[in-house]
Protein backbone atom coordinates (compact mmCIF):
# COMPACT_ATOMS: atom_id res chain seq x y z
CA UNK A 1 0.00 0.00 0.00
CA UNK A 2 2.92 2.19 -0.20
CA UNK A 3 2.63 5.46 -1.26
CA UNK A 4 6.07 7.54 -1.53
CA UNK A 5 7.91 10.50 -2.95
CA UNK A 6 11.37 10.43 -2.06
CA UNK A 7 13.28 13.65 -2.74
CA UNK A 8 17.38 14.08 -2.72
CA UNK A 9 17.56 17.90 -1.46
CA UNK A 10 15.27 19.96 -0.21
CA UNK A 11 16.55 22.61 -1.99
CA UNK A 12 18.46 22.54 -5.48
CA UNK A 13 21.59 24.91 -6.19
CA UNK A 14 20.41 27.50 -4.15
CA UNK A 15 17.05 27.71 -5.33
CA UNK A 16 14.03 28.81 -2.90
CA UNK A 17 12.98 25.64 -0.55
CA UNK A 18 11.35 22.73 -2.17
CA UNK A 19 10.00 25.32 -5.46
CA UNK A 20 12.15 22.52 -8.32
CA UNK A 21 9.82 20.22 -7.02
CA UNK A 22 6.57 22.04 -6.59
CA UNK A 23 4.91 20.47 -9.37
CA UNK A 24 5.40 16.61 -8.35
CA UNK A 25 4.55 17.33 -4.33
CA UNK A 26 0.98 19.13 -5.83
CA UNK A 27 -0.07 15.82 -7.88
CA UNK A 28 1.36 13.64 -5.10
CA UNK A 29 -0.90 15.18 -2.76
CA UNK A 30 -3.71 15.95 -5.09
CA UNK A 31 -3.78 12.34 -6.50
CA UNK A 32 -4.17 10.76 -3.12
CA UNK A 33 -7.31 13.02 -2.73
CA UNK A 34 -4.44 14.54 0.35
CA UNK A 35 -5.02 18.67 1.51
CA UNK A 36 -3.92 18.19 5.10
CA UNK A 37 -0.52 17.29 5.71
CA UNK A 38 1.42 16.49 9.43
CA UNK A 39 5.14 17.33 9.40
CA UNK A 40 7.82 15.83 11.43
CA UNK A 41 10.52 18.28 12.20
CA UNK A 42 12.79 16.59 14.07
CA UNK A 43 15.45 16.73 12.15
CA UNK A 44 16.19 20.02 13.21
CA UNK A 45 16.82 21.65 16.86
CA UNK A 46 13.86 24.53 16.57
CA UNK A 47 10.63 23.11 15.72
CA UNK A 48 8.55 26.26 15.80
CA UNK A 49 11.07 27.77 13.03
CA UNK A 50 10.89 24.58 11.06
CA UNK A 51 7.58 24.76 10.76
CA UNK A 52 6.68 28.36 9.55
CA UNK A 53 9.26 27.87 6.69
CA UNK A 54 7.96 24.91 5.30
CA UNK A 55 4.17 25.76 6.49
CA UNK A 56 4.62 28.65 3.72
CA UNK A 57 5.81 26.80 1.19
CA UNK A 58 3.17 24.30 1.82
CA UNK A 59 0.66 26.74 1.68
CA UNK A 60 1.72 28.10 -1.84
CA UNK A 61 0.83 24.20 -3.03
CA UNK A 62 -2.26 24.64 -1.61
CA UNK A 63 -1.69 22.53 1.20
CA UNK A 64 -1.98 23.03 4.60
CA UNK A 65 0.59 21.44 7.07
CA UNK A 66 0.87 21.43 10.57
CA UNK A 67 4.01 20.07 12.86
CA UNK A 68 3.35 17.53 14.72
CA UNK A 69 5.53 18.60 18.13
CA UNK A 70 2.10 21.13 18.29
CA UNK A 71 0.19 18.21 19.19
CA UNK A 72 -0.90 16.67 22.58
CA UNK A 73 -1.37 13.90 21.31
CA UNK A 74 1.26 12.21 19.28
CA UNK A 75 -0.05 8.71 18.30
CA UNK A 76 -3.30 9.65 18.03
CA UNK A 77 -2.17 12.73 15.36
CA UNK A 78 -0.50 9.71 13.21
CA UNK A 79 -3.31 7.68 13.68
CA UNK A 80 -5.53 10.27 11.92
CA UNK A 81 -2.87 12.10 9.49
CA UNK A 82 -3.60 11.65 5.98
CA UNK A 83 -0.20 12.66 4.75
CA UNK A 84 3.51 12.78 6.26
CA UNK A 85 6.71 15.12 5.20
CA UNK A 86 9.49 14.50 7.19
CA UNK A 87 12.07 17.26 6.58
CA UNK A 88 15.88 17.12 6.04
CA UNK A 89 18.43 18.39 9.05
CA UNK A 90 20.63 15.54 11.11
CA UNK A 91 19.44 11.81 10.42
CA UNK A 92 20.50 10.71 13.94
CA UNK A 93 18.69 13.51 15.58
CA UNK A 94 15.36 12.91 13.62
CA UNK A 95 15.85 8.79 13.93
CA UNK A 96 16.67 9.37 17.12
CA UNK A 97 13.83 11.89 18.38
CA UNK A 98 11.28 8.82 17.06
CA UNK A 99 12.38 6.46 18.79
CA UNK A 100 12.68 8.08 22.00
CA UNK A 101 9.06 9.01 21.34
CA UNK A 102 8.19 5.66 20.09
CA UNK A 103 6.88 6.93 17.07
CA UNK A 104 7.90 4.57 14.38
CA UNK A 105 5.91 1.69 14.60
CA UNK A 106 2.01 4.02 14.41
CA UNK A 107 4.12 6.27 11.38
CA UNK A 108 5.07 2.60 9.67
CA UNK A 109 1.51 1.32 10.05
CA UNK A 110 -0.49 4.61 9.16
CA UNK A 111 1.92 3.98 5.86
CA UNK A 112 2.10 0.13 4.85
CA UNK A 113 -0.91 -0.87 5.89
CA UNK A 114 -3.26 2.29 5.60
CA UNK A 115 -1.66 3.87 2.37
CA UNK A 116 -0.88 7.16 3.88
CA UNK A 117 1.51 8.91 1.58
CA UNK A 118 4.96 9.86 2.61
CA UNK A 119 7.01 12.26 1.23
CA UNK A 120 10.63 12.63 2.52
CA UNK A 121 13.41 14.81 2.14
CA UNK A 122 16.84 14.57 2.57
CA UNK A 123 17.01 13.06 6.41
CA UNK A 124 13.21 12.20 5.50
CA UNK A 125 13.92 10.01 3.10
CA UNK A 126 16.76 8.26 4.92
CA UNK A 127 13.83 7.56 7.40
CA UNK A 128 11.65 5.56 5.09
CA UNK A 129 14.52 3.45 4.01
CA UNK A 130 15.83 -0.02 5.82
CA UNK A 131 18.16 1.57 7.82
CA UNK A 132 20.17 4.75 8.40
CA UNK A 133 23.54 3.51 7.31
CA UNK A 134 24.44 5.32 4.38
CA UNK A 135 23.43 9.07 5.72
CA UNK A 136 26.16 11.78 5.11
CA UNK A 137 25.22 13.46 8.61
CA UNK A 138 27.25 13.68 12.02
CA UNK A 139 26.26 11.35 14.58
CA UNK A 140 25.40 14.41 17.12
CA UNK A 141 23.49 12.35 19.36
CA UNK A 142 23.15 8.41 19.23
CA UNK A 143 19.69 6.59 19.02
CA UNK A 144 19.26 2.96 20.03
CA UNK A 145 19.36 1.66 16.41
CA UNK A 146 19.91 2.30 12.96
CA UNK A 147 16.80 0.64 11.72
CA UNK A 148 14.68 2.81 10.19
CA UNK A 149 10.90 2.82 8.84
CA UNK A 150 11.68 0.20 6.00
CA UNK A 151 9.32 1.00 3.70
CA UNK A 152 11.97 0.54 0.96
CA UNK A 153 14.18 -2.89 2.10
CA UNK A 154 17.18 -0.94 0.49
CA UNK A 155 19.67 2.24 1.51
CA UNK A 156 19.15 5.75 -0.47
CA UNK A 157 22.51 7.94 -0.23
CA UNK A 158 21.09 11.33 -0.67
CA UNK A 159 22.93 14.50 -1.75
CA UNK A 160 24.96 11.54 -3.47
CA UNK A 161 28.66 12.98 -4.83
CA UNK A 162 30.52 11.69 -7.50
CA UNK A 163 34.43 11.76 -6.57
CA UNK A 164 35.70 14.85 -7.81
CA UNK A 165 39.26 13.91 -10.23
CA UNK A 166 40.59 17.48 -8.64
CA UNK A 167 40.06 17.63 -5.65
CA UNK A 168 43.35 17.12 -3.04
CA UNK A 169 41.16 16.38 -0.23
CA UNK A 170 41.78 12.91 1.11
CA UNK A 171 38.07 12.38 2.83
CA UNK A 172 36.54 9.17 1.50
CA UNK A 173 34.47 9.66 -1.60
CA UNK A 174 30.71 8.51 -1.18
CA UNK A 175 32.21 5.35 -3.50
CA UNK A 176 34.40 4.31 -0.97
CA UNK A 177 32.23 4.93 1.96
CA UNK A 178 29.42 2.77 0.49
CA UNK A 179 32.21 0.06 -0.66
CA UNK A 180 33.39 -0.11 3.20
CA UNK A 181 29.21 -0.89 3.79
CA UNK A 182 29.39 -3.45 1.20
CA UNK A 183 32.42 -4.68 2.30
CA UNK A 184 31.33 -6.13 6.15
CA UNK A 185 31.63 -9.86 6.48
CA UNK A 186 29.30 -12.03 6.19
CA UNK A 187 26.49 -9.52 5.69
CA UNK A 188 23.89 -9.15 3.04
CA UNK A 189 23.57 -5.53 3.15
CA UNK A 190 20.88 -3.96 0.94
CA UNK A 191 21.58 -1.90 -2.58
CA UNK A 192 22.54 1.76 -1.94
CA UNK A 193 20.61 3.95 -4.21
CA UNK A 194 23.05 7.08 -4.78
CA UNK A 195 20.57 9.73 -5.31
CA UNK A 196 21.73 13.06 -7.11
CA UNK A 197 20.28 16.11 -5.86
CA UNK A 198 17.60 16.92 -8.01
CA UNK A 199 16.43 13.38 -8.23
CA UNK A 200 13.57 11.12 -6.56
CA UNK A 201 11.92 8.61 -6.26
CA UNK A 202 7.95 8.07 -6.84
CA UNK A 203 6.74 4.79 -5.44
CA UNK A 204 3.79 3.49 -5.62
CA UNK A 205 2.78 -0.19 -4.03
CA UNK A 206 5.84 -2.40 -5.71
CA UNK A 207 6.37 0.20 -8.44
CA UNK A 208 9.09 2.51 -8.37
CA UNK A 209 9.94 4.87 -10.59
CA UNK A 210 13.07 7.09 -10.55
CA UNK A 211 12.29 10.51 -11.41
CA UNK A 212 14.72 13.90 -11.84
CA UNK A 213 15.18 16.96 -13.20
CA UNK A 214 19.07 17.28 -14.46
CA UNK A 215 19.48 14.72 -17.55
CA UNK A 216 22.45 12.47 -16.89
CA UNK A 217 22.92 13.54 -13.57
CA UNK A 218 20.28 11.25 -11.86
CA UNK A 219 21.29 8.23 -9.65
CA UNK A 220 24.30 5.58 -9.14
CA UNK A 221 23.42 2.15 -7.94
CA UNK A 222 25.61 0.04 -5.78
CA UNK A 223 24.72 -4.08 -5.67
CA UNK A 224 27.10 -5.68 -3.31
CA UNK A 225 29.65 -7.56 -5.45
CA UNK A 226 28.60 -5.78 -8.36
CA UNK A 227 29.76 -2.83 -10.88
CA UNK A 228 28.46 0.64 -9.66
CA UNK A 229 25.58 1.46 -12.50
CA UNK A 230 23.90 4.29 -13.52
CA UNK A 231 19.86 4.99 -13.62
CA UNK A 232 18.41 7.35 -15.61
CA UNK A 233 15.27 9.34 -15.46
CA UNK A 234 12.33 7.54 -15.25
CA UNK A 235 14.39 4.34 -14.98
CA UNK A 236 12.05 1.49 -12.95
CA UNK A 237 13.68 0.48 -10.32
CA UNK A 238 11.28 -1.68 -8.76
CA UNK A 239 13.34 -5.09 -9.12
CA UNK A 240 14.90 -3.54 -5.97
CA UNK A 241 12.08 -4.56 -3.84
CA UNK A 242 12.65 -8.12 -4.77
CA UNK A 243 16.50 -8.16 -3.83
CA UNK B 1 50.47 11.04 31.51
CA UNK B 2 48.89 11.05 28.21
CA UNK B 3 51.62 11.47 25.36
CA UNK B 4 49.51 11.61 22.25
CA UNK B 5 50.44 12.54 18.50
CA UNK B 6 46.92 12.87 16.69
CA UNK B 7 46.96 13.77 12.73
CA UNK B 8 44.28 15.12 10.77
CA UNK B 9 44.70 12.65 8.03
CA UNK B 10 47.25 9.58 7.05
CA UNK B 11 47.50 10.50 3.27
CA UNK B 12 48.04 14.11 2.52
CA UNK B 13 47.22 15.90 -1.15
CA UNK B 14 47.60 12.32 -2.57
CA UNK B 15 51.29 11.80 -0.87
CA UNK B 16 52.69 8.76 0.48
CA UNK B 17 51.49 7.28 3.42
CA UNK B 18 52.39 9.38 6.43
CA UNK B 19 54.99 10.72 4.48
CA UNK B 20 54.38 14.34 5.35
CA UNK B 21 54.87 13.41 8.88
CA UNK B 22 57.33 10.95 8.90
CA UNK B 23 59.64 13.70 11.27
CA UNK B 24 57.17 14.07 13.72
CA UNK B 25 56.31 10.35 13.51
CA UNK B 26 60.06 9.11 14.23
CA UNK B 27 60.82 11.88 16.61
CA UNK B 28 57.64 11.08 18.80
CA UNK B 29 58.09 7.34 19.27
CA UNK B 30 62.09 7.73 19.41
CA UNK B 31 61.43 10.59 22.63
CA UNK B 32 59.56 7.99 24.61
CA UNK B 33 62.38 5.24 23.84
CA UNK B 34 59.41 3.04 21.80
CA UNK B 35 60.53 0.76 18.76
CA UNK B 36 58.06 -1.62 18.56
CA UNK B 37 54.55 -0.50 18.47
CA UNK B 38 51.01 -2.31 18.56
CA UNK B 39 49.10 -1.29 15.55
CA UNK B 40 45.55 -1.25 15.52
CA UNK B 41 43.52 -1.78 11.98
CA UNK B 42 40.20 -2.55 12.76
CA UNK B 43 38.59 0.73 11.42
CA UNK B 44 39.28 -1.85 7.82
CA UNK B 45 37.50 -4.92 7.31
CA UNK B 46 41.02 -6.72 5.87
CA UNK B 47 43.58 -6.18 8.65
CA UNK B 48 46.23 -8.61 7.21
CA UNK B 49 45.89 -6.04 4.17
CA UNK B 50 46.20 -2.90 6.27
CA UNK B 51 48.91 -3.87 8.63
CA UNK B 52 51.24 -4.89 5.46
CA UNK B 53 50.83 -0.97 4.03
CA UNK B 54 51.68 -0.22 7.24
CA UNK B 55 54.63 -2.30 8.69
CA UNK B 56 56.28 -1.34 5.73
CA UNK B 57 55.70 2.40 6.28
CA UNK B 58 57.14 2.21 9.82
CA UNK B 59 60.09 -0.02 9.41
CA UNK B 60 61.42 2.66 6.67
CA UNK B 61 60.60 4.75 10.12
CA UNK B 62 63.09 2.54 11.93
CA UNK B 63 60.71 0.55 13.89
CA UNK B 64 58.31 -2.19 14.26
CA UNK B 65 55.03 -2.50 13.89
CA UNK B 66 52.43 -5.56 14.42
CA UNK B 67 49.05 -5.41 14.25
CA UNK B 68 46.96 -6.84 17.67
CA UNK B 69 44.66 -8.83 15.27
CA UNK B 70 47.54 -11.55 15.23
CA UNK B 71 47.75 -11.68 18.95
CA UNK B 72 46.20 -14.82 20.73
CA UNK B 73 45.26 -13.01 23.82
CA UNK B 74 44.40 -9.38 22.82
CA UNK B 75 44.33 -8.29 26.25
CA UNK B 76 47.54 -8.97 27.02
CA UNK B 77 49.45 -7.73 24.29
CA UNK B 78 47.64 -4.38 25.03
CA UNK B 79 49.28 -4.67 28.92
CA UNK B 80 52.35 -5.14 27.27
CA UNK B 81 52.41 -3.04 24.83
CA UNK B 82 55.10 0.28 24.53
CA UNK B 83 53.32 2.16 21.71
CA UNK B 84 50.27 2.39 19.88
CA UNK B 85 48.91 3.14 16.47
CA UNK B 86 45.27 3.55 15.37
CA UNK B 87 45.12 3.62 11.43
CA UNK B 88 42.33 5.47 9.59
CA UNK B 89 39.26 4.12 8.06
CA UNK B 90 35.97 3.79 9.64
CA UNK B 91 35.60 5.05 12.89
CA UNK B 92 32.41 3.26 13.36
CA UNK B 93 34.04 0.04 12.75
CA UNK B 94 36.87 0.52 14.59
CA UNK B 95 34.67 1.78 17.87
CA UNK B 96 32.45 -0.78 17.61
CA UNK B 97 35.22 -3.90 17.05
CA UNK B 98 36.94 -2.25 19.95
CA UNK B 99 33.39 -2.01 22.05
CA UNK B 100 32.83 -5.85 21.16
CA UNK B 101 36.78 -6.97 22.02
CA UNK B 102 36.60 -4.96 25.05
CA UNK B 103 39.65 -3.72 25.09
CA UNK B 104 38.88 0.23 25.45
CA UNK B 105 39.29 0.37 28.97
CA UNK B 106 42.79 -1.59 28.79
CA UNK B 107 44.36 0.96 25.63
CA UNK B 108 42.84 4.08 28.18
CA UNK B 109 44.90 2.67 31.44
CA UNK B 110 47.86 2.02 29.23
CA UNK B 111 47.81 5.63 28.00
CA UNK B 112 46.85 7.69 30.55
CA UNK B 113 47.94 5.54 33.86
CA UNK B 114 51.19 4.12 32.23
CA UNK B 115 52.52 6.93 29.86
CA UNK B 116 52.45 4.65 26.65
CA UNK B 117 52.31 6.76 23.75
CA UNK B 118 49.43 7.07 21.66
CA UNK B 119 49.48 7.88 17.65
CA UNK B 120 46.46 8.07 15.75
CA UNK B 121 45.50 9.20 12.80
CA UNK B 122 41.55 10.43 11.09
CA UNK B 123 39.57 7.81 12.69
CA UNK B 124 42.64 6.90 15.08
CA UNK B 125 42.13 10.68 16.13
CA UNK B 126 38.45 10.61 16.53
CA UNK B 127 39.17 7.22 19.00
CA UNK B 128 41.34 9.58 21.06
CA UNK B 129 38.46 12.07 22.14
CA UNK B 130 35.48 11.98 24.16
CA UNK B 131 33.19 10.70 21.32
CA UNK B 132 32.99 10.17 17.70
CA UNK B 133 30.07 12.78 17.30
CA UNK B 134 32.35 14.56 14.74
CA UNK B 135 33.70 11.96 12.25
CA UNK B 136 32.67 12.78 9.06
CA UNK B 137 31.99 8.51 8.36
CA UNK B 138 29.11 6.66 7.39
CA UNK B 139 27.27 4.94 10.35
CA UNK B 140 28.08 1.56 8.35
CA UNK B 141 27.62 -0.21 12.09
CA UNK B 142 26.05 0.59 15.02
CA UNK B 143 28.43 0.62 17.97
CA UNK B 144 26.58 0.47 21.57
CA UNK B 145 27.88 3.98 22.61
CA UNK B 146 29.81 6.68 20.96
CA UNK B 147 31.98 7.33 23.37
CA UNK B 148 35.71 6.94 23.05
CA UNK B 149 38.84 6.69 24.78
CA UNK B 150 38.48 9.93 26.43
CA UNK B 151 42.10 11.35 26.35
CA UNK B 152 41.06 14.38 25.39
CA UNK B 153 37.66 16.07 27.01
CA UNK B 154 36.97 17.83 23.73
CA UNK B 155 36.04 16.50 20.10
CA UNK B 156 38.29 16.82 16.77
CA UNK B 157 36.92 16.97 13.23
CA UNK B 158 39.69 15.53 11.17
CA UNK B 159 39.71 16.25 7.36
CA UNK B 160 38.35 19.57 8.47
CA UNK B 161 36.99 21.26 4.89
CA UNK B 162 35.81 25.00 5.02
CA UNK B 163 32.71 25.54 2.77
CA UNK B 164 32.97 25.79 -0.71
CA UNK B 165 31.62 29.34 -2.17
CA UNK B 166 31.83 28.02 -5.20
CA UNK B 167 29.61 25.24 -4.62
CA UNK B 168 26.05 24.62 -5.59
CA UNK B 169 25.44 21.33 -3.51
CA UNK B 170 23.25 21.38 -0.96
CA UNK B 171 24.39 19.01 1.53
CA UNK B 172 25.55 20.33 4.67
CA UNK B 173 28.77 22.44 5.02
CA UNK B 174 31.26 21.25 8.22
CA UNK B 175 30.27 24.58 10.29
CA UNK B 176 26.81 23.84 10.14
CA UNK B 177 27.21 19.85 10.87
CA UNK B 178 29.18 21.37 14.14
CA UNK B 179 26.98 23.95 14.49
CA UNK B 180 23.87 21.24 14.75
CA UNK B 181 26.31 19.37 17.33
CA UNK B 182 26.61 22.39 19.62
CA UNK B 183 22.70 23.38 19.10
CA UNK B 184 21.25 19.99 21.30
CA UNK B 185 19.02 21.98 23.74
CA UNK B 186 20.41 21.63 27.06
CA UNK B 187 23.38 19.89 26.76
CA UNK B 188 27.38 21.25 27.51
CA UNK B 189 28.20 19.75 24.47
CA UNK B 190 32.52 20.17 24.37
CA UNK B 191 34.38 22.34 21.60
CA UNK B 192 35.07 20.96 18.79
CA UNK B 193 38.50 21.29 16.68
CA UNK B 194 38.13 21.39 13.22
CA UNK B 195 41.62 19.88 12.14
CA UNK B 196 42.55 19.87 8.18
CA UNK B 197 44.61 18.12 6.78
CA UNK B 198 48.51 18.49 6.81
CA UNK B 199 47.81 19.38 10.48
CA UNK B 200 48.16 17.56 14.31
CA UNK B 201 47.94 17.77 18.00
CA UNK B 202 51.35 16.92 19.81
CA UNK B 203 50.27 16.21 23.89
CA UNK B 204 52.20 15.54 26.44
CA UNK B 205 50.23 15.43 29.80
CA UNK B 206 48.43 18.57 29.98
CA UNK B 207 50.73 20.65 27.19
CA UNK B 208 48.21 20.70 23.95
CA UNK B 209 50.59 22.05 21.03
CA UNK B 210 49.19 22.61 17.74
CA UNK B 211 51.22 21.55 14.54
CA UNK B 212 51.09 21.62 10.45
CA UNK B 213 53.06 21.89 7.69
CA UNK B 214 50.62 24.11 5.95
CA UNK B 215 50.49 27.84 6.89
CA UNK B 216 47.03 29.85 7.20
CA UNK B 217 45.39 26.44 7.04
CA UNK B 218 46.01 24.95 10.39
CA UNK B 219 43.19 24.83 12.48
CA UNK B 220 39.43 26.18 13.29
CA UNK B 221 37.95 25.79 16.41
CA UNK B 222 34.10 26.10 17.57
CA UNK B 223 33.38 26.40 20.95
CA UNK B 224 29.90 26.63 21.89
CA UNK B 225 27.95 29.76 21.95
CA UNK B 226 31.19 31.55 20.59
CA UNK B 227 32.06 32.77 17.43
CA UNK B 228 34.56 29.76 15.76
CA UNK B 229 38.12 30.78 15.57
CA UNK B 230 41.09 30.07 13.59
CA UNK B 231 44.42 28.91 15.63
CA UNK B 232 47.36 28.61 13.91
CA UNK B 233 50.74 26.35 13.66
CA UNK B 234 52.47 26.40 17.05
CA UNK B 235 49.36 27.62 18.91
CA UNK B 236 48.97 26.26 22.66
CA UNK B 237 45.41 24.42 22.85
CA UNK B 238 46.07 23.34 26.84
CA UNK B 239 43.10 25.72 27.54
CA UNK B 240 41.43 22.80 26.10
CA UNK B 241 41.53 20.74 28.75
CA UNK B 242 39.51 22.93 31.43
CA UNK B 243 37.03 23.98 29.73
CA1 LIG C 1 21.44 16.26 6.64
CA1 LIG D 1 37.24 7.80 7.61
Amino acid sequence: MRKLLLLSTSVLQNGKYLEYASDVIKSFFAENGVSKIVFIPYAAHDHDAYERKVKDTFSEFGLELNSIHRSGNLLSTIKEAEGFFVGGGNTFLLLKTLYDLNLLEAIRDRVMQDGVPYMGSSAGTNLATVNICTTNDMPIVHPTSLDALGFLPFNINPHYLDPDPNSKHMGETRETRISEYHGIPNVRSPPVLGLREGSWLQVKDDKILLKGCIPNQCARLFIRGQIPKEHEVNSDLSFLLNM
